[in-house]
């Protein structure tokens, strides 16, 4: 079971229509059930900087199954985590704007999201993951 | 002078209907004229490998304004570009499937296309480019 | 749908049964729907630098769809493909022994074996792909 | 003098018992007295993340003789090792899940789990490692 590439560009379209009401251009991806790319789309103006971060925030929610802002609590210095993202090739982020895309409590893939601030991104990947 | 998001989703719909019409899934992607991506699909069914693959074909074809089938007759073993494939940290895609996209003469962008054999990878992309 | 570990570990034993029997030790890998690693066994005396030659040709073998040993005959010099080895960040691998794992039709997974000549690779691959 | 395949296998046997009663799935990973794969299991459902991260686990704990959870708390900000963690191309783990095999106080190998919480993950570990 995964995440299609039909799930893949309605999620990533409520996720821009989030971010035109924010004003803030993003980078949004989408990836399978096996931490693979559907689709990414980059608005204009959006940071180039974030087209890696958006694809890696999403493949760090699947690969963890877990929202990229809490494994980021729990790996920041002195807590648990803190080292995990020289894992996985720098694959890793740590920040606020990756969710998990879940169908009957199972994640079949994630969506991820970067182009602003820490409280933008989560805004518009949480508006992106509510539309799957 | 780029390519927008609205130009990169014009090119990859006509791709598609290209891969359609073929019955072949590709991956389909689309930079702007720094070379980084605006947008990538993945049809239901293409290889998850041509994820990269696509990438790349199109950074290829904007890193030197060329069409990656033209680079790659320039870069087997012999002849003058031959290594040029480990170069930007394999980035570089040397077989058919990365077409630019021109504005006035000038190249603003490019499409790249993974999913099939060559022949099928250039089809496609020759459609995805002649929509933009 | 996706091969699980029971699966990889069967695959894995008649691989290394084959192994043994050709006197030659063997480094073997299964990656599940996604190209993700499930199991990997390196009998005793195999080469350590086939660790990461095995882990990648089962991941090129979903990733593509297809038998290693044929991509690399599609992958040679003047060939459609050549260059794709330098892809996916180096994980491409063109030469005999990865061999993709088929449930009704569908790629589920893959076997990747590397510690001999490409004939004993490729033996000992068909030998575990065949007791999936 | 280096930890076998059969050793390797009665060490990840004895973690994934462990990881059972916790009712955790883990990937579980050791290496050899030269820092190297011998075996790698991932349980149905566990973390694809992790699966990198044992295996670094496994590497670091014989690349420094050391458990991961103690090298761990020498690397924070401010401590003596601070900054190895991206040292050795982004292989070394610095937290819990990664300790010693030894073999008459002599380190001859090594296992690495990743799956859990950092408790989660050292109690497989430890586990794991007394079957040696």
């Amino acid at each position: 079971k995964t995440a299609t590439l039909e799930d893949a560009r309605r999620v990533i379209a409520a996720g821009e229509e989030r971010a035109r009401e924010l004003g803030q251009p993003m980078n949004i991806a989408v990836v399978d059930s096996g931490g693979n790319l559907i689709a990414h789309e980059r608005m204009d103006g959006a940071w180039i900087g974030s087209v890696d971060i958006s694809i890696n925030k999403a493949f760090t929610a699947r690969s963890f199954d877990i929202e990229t802002e809490a494994l980021g609590s729990n790996s920041q210095p002195g807590n648990q985590f803190f080292g995990i993202h020289t894992s996985n090739h720098g694959r890793i982020m740590i920040f606020a704007g990756g969710v998990p895309l879940l169908s009957d409590g199972e994640v079949v893939g994630a969506v991820g999201v970067s182009g602003g601030d820490g409280k933008q991104d989560q805004t518009v990947a949480e508006a992106a993951a509510s539309a799957f």
